[in-house]
């Protein structure tokens, strides 16, 4: 591994697997480069919903837009330069809200080698 | 560990161990809290310098300003939205330019722990 450098361009964003909401994510770096973690971008659209039990701890930044993330216990709401940390174990429901989203995230170990 | 999210705001900034240069690191998760990786952000002064050997996998994130990053091979330079990412062993030097930076930041492992 060396040092790398990415913009949104970079990315081939693909429907996230398992859900038909418009929620879009594309890995940069992940199982195929040897390092421990996966980086991508996400990008969501208007009004759209995920639900998902997290197989990785998962860290989003907020890039642009504003996204809910609630547990059965709360729910916290990020917009521009904020994070979100959804450790591994946490079943959560992502919800984008009118203006959509982009992300950046970073997740341990690799997201899609833990999803199977 | 449980669902968390973090603003700039949260965080309290210290000068980074082991340089006299302006610039600052907070963290938000890290050893402490039990996880896998640390998360925090970044704040650097104008016309900044940091040379360092990576003890850990960073994943910088640019929110606001622009970095150069360099490396014996080449040089990567990133603005808001952009992410840089410096692999365990690269020997890197951080560059800030007349606006100064804002990132936000994930290590993997735990860096703090890493430098001893």
């Amino acid at each position: 591994m060396k040092l790398q450098k990415f913009a949104l361009a970079d990315v081939t964003l693909e429907r996230s697997p398992g859900s038909d909401a418009e929620i879009y994510a594309g890995n940069l770096v992940d199982e195929r480069h040897g390092g421990p973690v996966t980086i991508g971008y996400g990008r969501y659209a208007p009004d759209q919903t995920l639900t998902e039990t997290m197989a990785v701890d998962d860290i989003m930044i907020l890039l642009a837009g504003r996204l809910s993330v609630s547990t059965g216990a709360e729910t916290v709401e990020a917009g521009p330069g904020e994070i979100v940390y959804m450790p591994k174990g946490e079943a959560v429901t992502i919800r984008s809200h009118e203006e959509g989203a982009v992300t950046a995230y970073v997740t341990y170990p690799h997201w899609r080698s833990a999803r199977g």
